[in-house]
């Protein structure tokens, strides 16, 4: 098992099969450093453009289509003190006949402690002069190449992961994609210091960090993306309208405890009075909702 | 403060402007015992019909159109020792294609110990040999008689509340609903042991309880129900598809910081990085999101 | 079959279970003038308020629950010289970011002349100077007393027909409501000059007519509204979404052509390839498609 | 104005920017042979796959980013004796609980009268025995390169046009694309001998055309696709749900009559009155709405 630093010099703005810029074996350990949203490295450089431009791809050795790539991620250290956010509330969060109420979508500034690893307005406004919110740092885009050669958009979502923006998808959570092309192409960028459900002002507190992620091939199929945290197991969904995204996580989540032994009854029964959902965020193209399940609820293995 | 005890002897299954059966004082308790969403009462004797038969309605003195009746729950004793699910994943939250592989909707029993506060399958399938649930009561159907005269189904929910079948509406939540006619009218039942977000195979563990609820008049108007539990405050929207109740839900959020003295803007930088959106459910004709932000976060009053 | 002259002194806005303010027999016509959708008669007098005020209930001897009442449109005579629109596209009909360019939802005035049958704006808009649109009548809001003792406000629709704004159901139009109370008990108002697809400002140019219909009690079942027009077969869903209505239209329109002898995988490949949608209206709490099928593709009756 | 003939070796999946099998002047006219959505050419013999493969891209000299290229459809000739489609329902038009009464989604195969117009099943099912549908040919999924990078299946449609399965863009029809990319790059295939609404058996009858296009790049820009025929203008908008497409479409053709001198108050009270909407397709992952208006309101260019 190898540890490797990437050190990028170029980006993408789409998930798509292009030339790795690094190679590694399955189980092997990678750290990079990511830019934000907009481009901006750690030293306040333009080095890259919108939509959130990505590190990579990485090719895990083995990896063909049909396999999954599970991804740990090991470490996210902030490496930049300010983030930035939207000033508004997206417009299609709320009600349409509200929406000339809301104030313009300007960038707002946050300073980021990263000793006491905490985010703050860099100019409060009335009501919030005492905020302080607690780092919880999350990937918003990560994925794979997907399939027949598309390159989708880093604005977006679907199968292969990308833009789900989704806040449990920080240190310590695991999350398989669906490899569609040899050596499973992993891409990650998009860091949030922070974030709520779904990403309604349009950001999460946007800003740099040095992440830390291991890749191993698995030599199983899934159709959309897994993930696990210490608690739970997760599916994710991703489309428009909500209820879209929610099918579909729900139906993968019904593979999966199928495959723990549930059949689609038991498994019936066991989500309906148990099952969590989390809407990653309804502000991308693609909306993501994550189906969650508590790993107390699953079927001991022997 | 009055303690009342209502013992119904017919049920709506509709919420519209009836004659009350009780009428309180503003800050009076009223004490009821409910039967189930099929009207099956605690002797298993069947007394009234679906959907969700409701006692009530309860009239409170001094409410009128433009108040809000805020309901607290005091109190759900379980006072049948079964309850029952659909057995199935309902049709519309998996994928379309996947329809065909769901089992019969049946209706499944559960034995509910009222001394462990547990459920547990009647009949356990393979690998839920040893599921045994605890207690989460909650009321899935209340609120109070709508506007202009209508009489809204039981089975589904809008602005004056209804059958919105959130898990968080529970023993020590409070709820409040826009009062449409004189006297507020209020009404519940359809009481759940327990529910997974979504009630996504159609029901919780339907099941009797005695209620025990708080009626109070407050002389200020609300447009969406909003509740309070011991950690956050809670706005529901209640439409199809999620995104519009999402934007309901969203929306009476802001009015609700807007009282507390953030405007829209100090709203947009305070949910977008702390929101938390829960399903209530996905199921029933108008679906039921709620926003819900913790209490920490909200302007220290003076 | 005996004609009726229908005068209201009251009018609703829900269609519920109320007495009848006429009964008739099955096959008999009733002549009545309708008032605007915000209550002003044909003599500028407000004598209701909003929404859409609707003439009614008619009890149809005979009609009970099961049965469906067959409404033939005999004629719609315009009754006033003036009719409103709003003058600004719907907030839900555009691009949320869009919204803010829409102008006020003022109401502007139409001027109608009854003998060329034509509409103008009584004060034109730069670009609309020369613009003369030809009457073409319809009924916004009719429908029957829908079940369980519901009371539905005429803002929105649902099975038991309602506010559909669809702007086929003119004269010469029939359309078939499912029974669902004693006496069927139609309802109607809120009639239209003209009328977009979608209405999408939010009104046709709503007036007042006088209505002929002729009532009728068919012993058969439906699940949704019914219609047929000179060409056209066609049925209605009311949701939200789109979709979910085009889904209730399309499987009544399977259902439908089940009984006049085809299957479901005849009735795919007919529709599949020769079935229109038309958009009724995408503002109302429901939306409104209906599923249309010229007459020439139907299998030949023995 | 030359013709040429592009006789493809190579078809892609995607929509994307790859170097062009043809590169045309503005004003020139493209005579080429497409296959069928499977790839199955007009001797039955498969030289491509699965979905939509596309002939080209074709460069239009001069094409820049911000421009817009329009495509009027010359001629189509079908040239195959053969045409097939999915003999069931798609799963998402249904009600959800009707999904397990859809036959088998198998293949049909439609017989084509290549002198009469004409296409019939080749074996009749009950009912539809006389059943013959006369051709009207489309193009199913059609565009250009989209934006930064991207490469877009033809299974789905965006901004850049794709597989947005209108019946109405056949012969006659004008299409114009926003360019994203130098030489506009563009695609088509999948044409249709008939096509119902909607796609909703997920297919027309597939076959294969001969096809004149004449390809002009305008110095303007458009946002989503427009097209004209002999009676319309036409704006498009792809998204799920049907909602988000018809605001796509409505916004879209806001701006045109923008162009055209009409401001939005005079957009509003033109649209609410004579608007026209089609459903393009409601089976693919992004749905078609058309909004579609009558030439003979638009106000007269001096």
């Amino acid at each position: 098992m190898t540890t490797h630093t990437l050190v990028p010099t170029t980006w993408y703005n789409v998930l798509g099969t292009f030339p790795p810029v690094l190679t590694v074996e399955s189980g092997d350990t990678v750290v990079t450093e990511t830019i934000d949203a907009n481009g901006w490295d750690k030293s306040d450089i333009l080095v890259s453009g919108s939509p959130n431009p990505m590190n990579g791809p990485i090719a895990v050795a083995g990896a063909e289509p049909g396999d999954t790539l599970k991804v740990e991620i090991l470490a996210m250290t902030p490496i930049r003190s300010t983030g930035w956010t939207r000033a508004a509330l997206a417009e299609n969060v709320v009600d349409p006949t509200f929406v000339p109420e809301l104030p313009p979508r300007d960038r707002a500034i946050w300073r980021i402690d990263r000793n006491a690893l905490t985010a703050t307005l860099e100019r409060p406004v009335p009501g919030l002069e005492h905020l302080v919110l607690p780092l919880e740092p999350m990937i918003g885009c990560f994925g794979v190449a997907p399939a027949i050669g598309q390159a989708i958009s880093t604005a977006t979502s679907a199968e292969h992961g990308g833009n789900m923006d989704y806040r449990r998808f920080g240190p310590g959570a695991t999350i398989c994609f669906p490899v569609a092309a040899p050596g499973a192409l992993f891409f990650l960028g998009d860091c949030h210091a922070t974030q709520g459900d779904g990403e309604i002002v349009g950001t999460g507190i946007e800003t740099c960090f040095e992440v830390t992620v291991r890749l191993t091939v698995e030599k199983h199929s899934i159709v959309w993306p897994r993930g696990e945290t210490a608690d739970d197991i997760i599916t994710i969904g991703n489309a428009r309208p909500l209820d879209q995204a929610l099918q579909h996580a729900t139906t993968e989540m019904v593979r999966w405890l199928g495959e723990l032994g549930l059949d689609v009854l038991a498994a019936s029964h066991l989500l309906g009075q148990t099952v969590r959902y989390d809407i990653g965020n309804v502000y991308d193209p693609a909306y993501t909702v994550a189906c969650r399940l508590d790993k107390k609820w699953l079927p001991k293995r022997p």
